[in-house]
């Protein structure tokens, strides 16, 4: 008996040979009862691929989709040359999107990026995104993706991110073995995975020093503290509690140099009245008045990481199923912001 | 005989040159009698299609390829943001390559943004490109590129820039009028159009002065200031002149806040022994210690003016060949590593 082909399929079915070739590979781009429609009939017939036909005809564009909130940040940026360093020698292509922690642009990126055949997803989720049906349909249509920092609960698949609870964590313990009681804590939207790790981690080092945790001292900046009005209402409103804080944790790049900004303005002095310690990645921590105390993210890392999940996602799709988050531990880096000039050790 | 283009079959034909590219594409948006028209005038004057050209020009992807050198950086995340604020509300996509300053990254990226069919690019060169046949070769084809920024003087098309001399001219003067007489610049490779550009502008401030040039207080960065070790290196070679600087004008981001490290680490004080000034963009040079002088880039305006240059050309291809030049003004913001603190102008 001759073997069957993928024309015999298509000739049966009465659909196109492209539609049998890429429902056989289980393409994002078939709807899922054609596939089963092919799948069973190619069972069914004994259909066995061609091995050198599949290669030939296999159109992967060896690029993958990169969607951030925003690429003016050295979090981001690091974690995007961490991506390229290993994509560039497995020979893919790095596009890179800024979703501007729009949900719309999100879906825009996505869209675009998928007409374009990408051949997968690296995602950190923008601030306002609470929908997540873009990507979960396309990963129902077999693109694989991978999210990192900024990840969902509601889907399965790899996810990196930094150990957030124990950067807080360690953070907030460092602010109290300095002598700090009152430690605000100024943070993201609170729907993004990484602002209830950290306030996790933030709360339970309080808890453990026999701090009661105090929801007044919490501020959430709903743009990351991008918007500098932000920053300073927020502040503002810790300076004006009856009892203010004598320290602030910092959770992202822009809240803290933020926060530096506005303390510095209202000539607060800082670690004596008030001490910073900050999520951020900035290169010039160090330069900064005062230097500053700093939790750094493994960014280059997570992105290496992420980038060697998503590929072997694409290029070994059978294996799916076996999901994995990795947590990366970040680095307390201190600095006059925390402990002075005088206690300062090196 | 010079072959027969497009054009000179919509103007032999007083039609419009998509009409003609339409028709010879056999599409069903050409009445049959135009159709008719154009192929046997095609036919007659043995006109030949040249099918990369027919590829670049065929079904516009709504979409525009951006290589810059890196987003790490706050004057290019700056220009982005101008490009994509634009370019989203026209409806086009804006896809964003690092070349890393390699010429080989910058040749791949350029080829795979064909491959995908970008309707234009905006470059940015990075600072090892000395070739430019992967430009030259693909605007021959019919693709709209306008450079910004790090521009190429052998490519005609439009460019948009800062207007380096002017910015050069005012900073170099500024440190001038503050009593400095040994001004250091500290600069990036000088093949690069900024670099030629921004020392013009450094020299003509000083002839100005009745201060001679003198080419042993000028470094050249390879690397632009990213390599930590060659910062160090140039400011070391400096400091071992029999007449050491007095002042340092730094010509990019990397350089800047490089030359501010090294002078922190050797503890020399800034501006009383060494002031600096240099072009950068950066969000905390206020925050810095001391605060930073800055030469400050419209990066905004230049990446909107860019991207408007580009989406005039993709749309109107016709009006190709009245290519601009605009000159973007920077600012030149004073703070306390020129003018110490006491005789800070607020």
């Amino acid at each position: 008996m001759e073997a069957i082909t993928i024309k015999d399929i298509a000739r049966a079915l009465n659909i196109s040979t492209s539609t049998v070739s890429r429902a056989l590979r289980n393409s994002y781009e078939i709807n899922p009862e054609t596939k089963k429609l092919v799948m069973e009939y190619a069972e069914k017939m004994n259909y066995r691929p061609n091995p050198i036909a599949l290669s030939l005809k296999d159109s992967k564009s060896k690029s993958i989709g990169v969607i951030i909130p925003e690429i003016a940040n050295h979090f981001f940026s690091q974690l995007i040359n961490g991506i390229e360093s290993i994509a560039y020698n497995l020979g893919y292509h790095v596009v890179i999107f800024q979703s501007h922690d729009s949900y719309e642009r999100e879906v825009a990126n996505t869209n675009y990026l998928v007409s374009r055949k990408v051949d997968g997803l690296l995602v950190s989720l923008a601030s306002l995104t609470t929908n997540l049906f873009h990507f979960q349909d396309l990963m129902e249509r077999g693109l694989p993706i991978v999210f990192l920092d900024r990840v969902p609960k509601e889907i399965e698949t790899h996810k990196v991110v930094a150990d957030n609870f124990d950067g807080s964590y360690q953070a907030t313990s460092h602010l109290i073995q300095t002598g700090k009681r009152r430690i605000a804590h100024l943070t993201s939207p609170i729907y993004l995975s990484i602002t209830t790790e950290r306030l996790a981690g933030y709360r339970k080092a309080l808890e453990d020093n026999g701090i009661p945790f105090d929801e007044s001292y919490v501020r959430y900046c709903i743009y990351g503290g991008k918007v500098v009005a932000e920053n300073e209402e927020a502040i503002g409103e810790l300076l004006a509690l009856p009892e203010p804080p004598d320290a602030i944790f910092t959770a992202s790049d822009r809240l803290t140099t933020g926060c530096l900004a506005v303390l510095q303005k209202r000539r607060i002095k800082i670690p004596e009245e008030i001490a910073i310690v900050g999520f951020t990645n900035i290169s010039v921590a160090e330069l900064l008045n005062p230097p500053l105390t700093a939790v750094v993210q493994p960014a280059l890392e997570m992105g290496q990481q992420a980038v060697e999940l998503l590929i072997r996602l694409i290029e070994h799709p059978q294996k799916k199923g076996d999901y994995e988050i990795r947590f990366l531990q970040t680095s307390l880096i201190t600095r006059e912001s925390s402990v002075g000039k005088q206690a300062l050790k090196t």
